[in-house]
């Protein structure tokens, strides 16, 4: 009986599906382990509607490869797995196994296409095959919220967007980093505490029904609650909302804002500004909340609905329209070592060919090439062109095993997000699919790297 | 920097909702500390063509209850926000509280309908208030989960079916609580290595494309593979299918099993089957897998292909066609206890009567009626009404702090829930929503304390 406790951390290496290690094990005795692999991170396609790529959750992946270990209670676990009773040199290696590899990536908060790589991992095949189920899900699951975020911050304009989802989000570490993605895209503040405590964001909340419910007025419910809380946002809508805002004016009640969840949202929002305006309540701020999403925000702002804040929850962190994103992490290339010089390799470029599901081959890196100051096409090269004047996408972050840049703060990582915001073509922004995606084009040497495999 | 990681069970306390700790200062400030809520979770409605739902998550809620506590660095964490730098008391109060009512729920893998509570707190207002939260986002999602595998499990009939979900879950904490549910809801077995650890699931799991990519040759990672594995399950689809099988036989390679990831199954499955059978390869299983959810299964399993095991994953974990279950959590009395006899207290229903969103009033239980072995209609009744022959579904599981019940194993879970569904009548299984949703009724005195408030 553990909550998602303590253990998580020391068990980072039982992290992963059954079949990395079976085939982690597979490479051991056939004289692999010593091969280096390189595995990029990529999507085949965007989500439904979406029109780019918001990548995030590059930190946990970098805290999780410099973690990485297999503890011995672990060991012990997969030993009484029939598949490893008889495996000892293995499981004794993977007692010893670190990360010793390198990675590249994007930068978190920059904005990605498909078949562009997120990140590359480069280790013994044994590594990188390990690290293969959390990066993905880890990657998987932030983007596809800062993606989801992004489109909804966008459509709210100049307004204020918080982020209210943890009680819909899939169990509550990932509303955690739910909250993360969501701020670094642009929401200004989160409902979750642990949120704000561990990452730093602003907190957001004013009260529940269930706190109106528990006086016999709800009136008096407000007034305890702005004696304590005097710039709060008071929930109206518990029995009606027109009754509690003439209410709230006749009794005098302070009032820095008030928050509607339900209803006509259209219809109530203008008429509470208007008898707010007229009994001298101007100041008082107007939040919306209940079910909203990008689509609905955009009607209430074209509409010129008067509101200042929207609180967005399950559509939100559930990605609710499409709620996967289907990155994956394929082989692009082996690297097997000279014994006797380490500096010395042969690189064999790796490419699978099933129907529809094809990989480019090699290790790659994303040139983008701007015009009048906004992106204006993506070149995906192989790793050691040089193409210029671009500017390359991916950073090294960790080399052999060691972390070789300072990691951004979240202050810094939402910052770089906006700036590339604004930099991205305002069409991209639009919440239809464009006719015509961002044009990501191959490099010559990479399409001859191909067309090889043909 | 840390992985999902060893403090998130000590910051127990912070996993809520801000609002919540802002109207327990609210509470706390306003003499209601000691006035006792009553707190049910039910959903409104059922997601998109679900006709039931599987209940989960219970067992995370009774370890969540019985470690919930702030610890000193919480406490300093609140001082330095803004809305508690002058709460010295109430951050007094926070950092003595632990968990001191009641839970009442039902047990995991029952089937319930809409309106019926999975779950109810009885606690002071300020601890039942505070776990709001973290309730809802745990027992949301392994019951969305739960809910949706059964689906997927009854679609696949006698075959067995495999939850292949976590590079796609949102985040590998969230794949962990879907393994959980997934299985208890009827899958064999699990990706999940650390799901195997922590929850007893066996494991399952063949191999990757990037597998069979390292090698030169296809044939050659197939042999390599059995040596160390002969029972394993072997993935054809690298480049193409039919010359997989084909040379596998050709060659003579043990195999036990083969699995394809891509391609037209019903044509794929078909073929490699008769090549199989005419081969001498009548034992080799044929597993599937690549997005299969409860309608693409139902269709394979109509048209008769041979299959014998379903991988599932995106489809399952996501609960892809409606991410979000929509609990909720909702005040249905308060008591005021004498101050000077423990054993009197005043009962105060509480009803919230929002438009389209109303709470039933009171502490209720449910009566289930059963006819010819089957589940005939439920009875959503006042907790102290009688209702025979029924039989009660919610029970106690912890009084006054204490936890006053074994709670069942996974297997004990799992098994409970397959003899529910032996009992559900077969037209709520179908993967359409019936016309006739199960009957709720309710008694009469919930009718009159409903009526009262009108």
């Amino acid at each position: 009986m553990t909550v998602l406790s303590g253990d998580y951390e020391d068990n980072i290496g039982l992290a992963t599906d059954f079949y990395e290690l079976t085939m982690a094990s597979a490479y051991f005795h056939s004289g692999m382990k010593d091969v280096v692999g390189e595995f990029e991170m990529y999507v085949r396609k965007l989500p439904n509607n979406r029109n780019y790529l918001v990548i995030c959750g590059l930190e946990q992946i970098v805290s999780f490869l410099m973690n990485f270990k297999f503890t011995s209670t672990q060991i012990d676990f997969l030993k009484s797995n029939k598949l490893f009773k008889n495996e000892e040199k293995f499981l004794e290696y993977l007692a010893g196994l670190r990360f010793t590899g390198d990675l590249w990536a994007v930068p978190e908060g920059t904005i990605l296409f498909p078949n562009e790589p997120f990140l590359r991992i480069e280790a013994p095949i044994i590594q990188a095959q390990l690290f293969e189920t959390y990066i993905l899900s880890m990657v998987n699951y932030q983007t596809l919220i800062a993606s989801k975020a992004s489109r909804i911050v966008n459509s709210a304009g100049d307004k204020t967007v918080v982020e209210f989802g943890f009680r819909r989000a899939h169990s509550p570490p990932a509303a955690l980093f739910a909250s993360r993605a969501s701020y670094i895209a642009g929401c200004k503040s989160t409902s979750n505490t642990l949120a704000s405590f561990r990452y730093g964001i602003p907190t957001a909340g004013t009260m529940a029904h269930s706190y109106v419910m528990s006086f016999e007025d709800e009136i008096d419910a407000f007034k305890k609650f702005v004696v304590v809380y005097p710039d709060s946002f008071l929930l109206i809508d518990t029995y009606d909302s027109i009754d509690a805002i003439k209410n709230i004016i006749k009794h005098g009640v302070k009032c820095n804002g008030v928050r509607i969840d339900s209803g006509d949202l259209f219809y109530l929002c203008r008429k509470i500004r208007k008898i707010l305006d007229k009994s001298g309540y101007g100041h008082t701020k107007i939040m919306v909340s209940g079910d909203l999403n990008e689509y609905t925000i955009n009607k209430l702002m074209k509409e010129k609905v008067p509101i200042d804040y929207f609180g967005v929850g399950t559509e939100l962190v559930t990605s609710r329209d499409d709620p996967a994103l289907n990155g994956v992490y394929k082989l692009v290339a082996i690297k097997k070592y000279s014994p006797h010089d380490k500096e010395k390799y042969e690189i064999i470029y790796k490419m699978k060919k099933s129907v529809a599901k094809i990989t480019f081959p090699g290790p790659k890196q994303i040139f983008r090439i701007m015009k009048n100051g906004k992106y204006y096409k993506d070149i995906l090269a192989l790793q050691h062109e040089n193409i210029s004047p671009a500017i390359p996408l991916l950073k090294q972050y960790i080399k052999d095993g060691v972390v070789t840049i300072n990691l951004p703060t979240m202050p810094e990582i939402r910052k770089y997000h906006e700036y590339q915001m604004s930099i991205l073509p305002v069409k991209f922004k639009r919440l239809e699919p464009v006719l015509k995606i961002f044009p990501v084009y191959l490099s010559k040497e990479l399409k001859n790297a191909i067309e090889s495999f043909k």
